[in-house]
């Protein structure tokens, strides 16, 4: 229970921040509006920081089911556990994505693009092709979960004090330079979550919610963070401690 | 008298650095004028936290009412010394907005639009509305509290030498993610008092100080403020600590 | 000698990463031309930062007169050593003004405005007036010094691991925040050692070297330094620690 | 093996990240097309600190052969461990700008300009002058050596949990300051390897590899890193320690 609750609360803050600077550039009459990739990629970033220092320290605050897969691939964590984590982590993206409205309400009643509403809740790839975007989102997703690993390799010691703002500097930087083609989902519940919400809330000029995509931001991203954690776990820590 | 003194100092450096940056990116002339939204949410953000560094060690640094009344619906502060803090904030904020004015004195007088100058001082609603602006400005000092209060929980084990930047990097964060509505006063002291000072100083083309709003970021951020500490306190951390 | 080697090269160092930062931004075809605020209030910051790793652990890592008079002010350092670290800043900033303009040679070359080619050595007010330039650069540096004197008291207890960053993004916040005013130069050392560089090197297209404001950012920060030194040890620690 | 295999996947991170970045930035469709120099200098140096938390407690994470060739030069590493080193960081490099590719296949393909794919791949002056450039990358990295050495040398304590970032704020001000003339190689791993890839893969509407500037990248960098590490260790060490 209480790693549910952590979980979900830290996934709710996760969502909440993060969709949140989404909002805050692309609503209409948004005093950031239109300012631009690098508040895209910090606030998103350091968001998911002050979600960790929320949930780190009951849950460890994986806040992303395709984390949660990746330990479970490597034997971080147990199938159960695993699906108390996955649980929490989508009650909790979907309740932040309803607080995420309630806080913009009248910027997204104000919005006529029906796509920059949906951008709002959730991913879409700039050029559209299943294959190459689950590709992408793989790619991404892996180095988050090897920087991840990496980071909190017991070697590096580092702490919970700056642990949830190193994590936060990793989410910026896959922002930064892997995140132009798909919009860095790496996450299914941050992107699948929202896509849900928007679809069931009264939005004034919503169009569809792209079902067609939703797909890509979650299957690319578990099979990224599984193919990074079975290489960091598999052939490069015994590789690196021969 | 010294915790009402270091709250009066750190909210001083805290209004002049955070509306410092406002001056700075909107006032006519400035090098930095029209330098952008990145530019306001990282100024606010390191400047509370060096505000944060200069009065933490005395008082904690809440430098801002509504944390304070956040901490006294949860006990972690007498009502007398809530009083006292509170004062300091108000004295320190109202003086922190003279230095701010004399700083940029010649920038002030050449601006000509009343609205730029009152934006240096006061924070303003992009789209006016009482009640969602107080729900915008609620919803965003709730994620300041409870951030607070989860960046120096205990088992986070964080330090003093990391932990000012810690909470300037949340505020930023609150701008980069949630400030485009209301543009976060988050404080009332922070609003209230530069407002006042607005009306008394003899600033060149400056119009009314718009009391009409002033409600607004007094109300929403004390409101957000108890509530997301009593979540915090009485719903978050029993729950975690089953 | 060490004291003197240490402020020398820790100058050095200042001067080239920070009036680099200028010339990248306003030298004619560089990559990062026009790139704003936010890339010159960082990189100067973490120029800083640098050069503070750099000498800090020798002499304490003053580079700048303001800071180091700030410190006889208060009996932090004694006359003659205060001479020597002056004396070391001095040479560097000027070795360091020589760098930058080796490392941007071409691009000296084919810039043809002189404004902008003095830009990248020194100073200059947005608004020129004499008094209200040196009050703001004297501000501005007094949040310098009891900057730098909050961060490493004691009861913060910072270390030499991340020390120098953390002046780094302080001085970072001084330029975000107040620095579009008269351009922040906060250390006469950086100013004017820079602008008689430019005096003395053979530049293309290059104008004069704009003597008549070259007390401002001498005597300002001089004023602000000693004023901030004394207004933190003499006012708010005794008051703080009552 | 283990440091060859730590150089090797390091090297591959940060070729993914900082050529990511420039991709990202310049690739055509990508939603942070345009984004500007403050996302290409953080990008690029968070993402080499990302790099350096995976292979840093394994191989110290030179990730860089004029890094290798700055220790060798005084005898922080032996000859034939830097040979092994420079050989990870080459295949490393190598296979880094091939999972660039991937990730940003489709952006790669509507790109038409072969000026911008070269230059996801390697750099290339703004001026174009062998002396000149070869001048500004030894310089840049004369500092990024020099930098190194200083952020941990012993006396500033900076441990594993932090260094990675500190080390990645450095790159990163390099870019900010220093970068703007050459795009700052300041690594021929980074620069030649990439260089071979663009002319190996087969990108539509690619030109040449301007190979007439691959001199630059290789010898700037190692001229500057020997030079700092030589000025660090017999110059200012000895004199430092006086």
């Amino acid at each position: 229970m209480n790693v549910f609750m952590a979980e979900l609360f830290g996934t709710l803050l996760l969502v909440l921040l993060g969709c949140g600077v989404v909002a805050n550039v692309v609503l209409k009459h948004s005093k950031a509006e239109n300012s631009g990739w690098i508040v895209i990629s910090l606030g998103w970033g350091f968001g998911v920081g002050i979600a960790v220092y929320a949930a780190g320290w009951v849950s460890g605050a994986h806040l992303n089911p395709a984390v949660t897969l990746g330990f479970l691939a490597i034997g971080g964590i147990s199938a159960k556990t695993a699906a108390i984590y996955i649980a929490g982590q989508c009650v909790g993206a979907f309740l932040g994505a309803i607080v995420l409205w309630l806080a913009f309400k009248q910027h997204f009643d104000e919005t006529t693009d029906p796509g920059l509403i949906l951008a709002a809740f959730s991913t879409g790839a700039a050029i559209r092709n299943t294959k190459w975007n689950i590709i992408s989102e793989a790619i991404t997703t892996a180095v988050l979960m090897i920087g991840i690993l990496a980071i909190f390799n017991v070697n590096n010691g580092i702490g919970a004090g700056f642990g949830p703002y190193a994590v936060g500097i990793l989410v910026c930087t896959l922002g930064l330079c892997l995140g132009g083609n798909t919009g860095y989902a790496v996450n299914p519940a941050r992107d699948l979550m929202p896509r849900i919400v928007h679809a069931l809330l009264p939005i004034k000029n919503k169009g569809d919610s792209d079902w067609g995509y939703a797909i890509v931001p979650v299957v690319g991203p578990i099979l990224g963070a599984v193919a990074g954690a079975l290489l960091w776990q598999h052939v490069l820590i015994p590789v690196f401690t021969l």
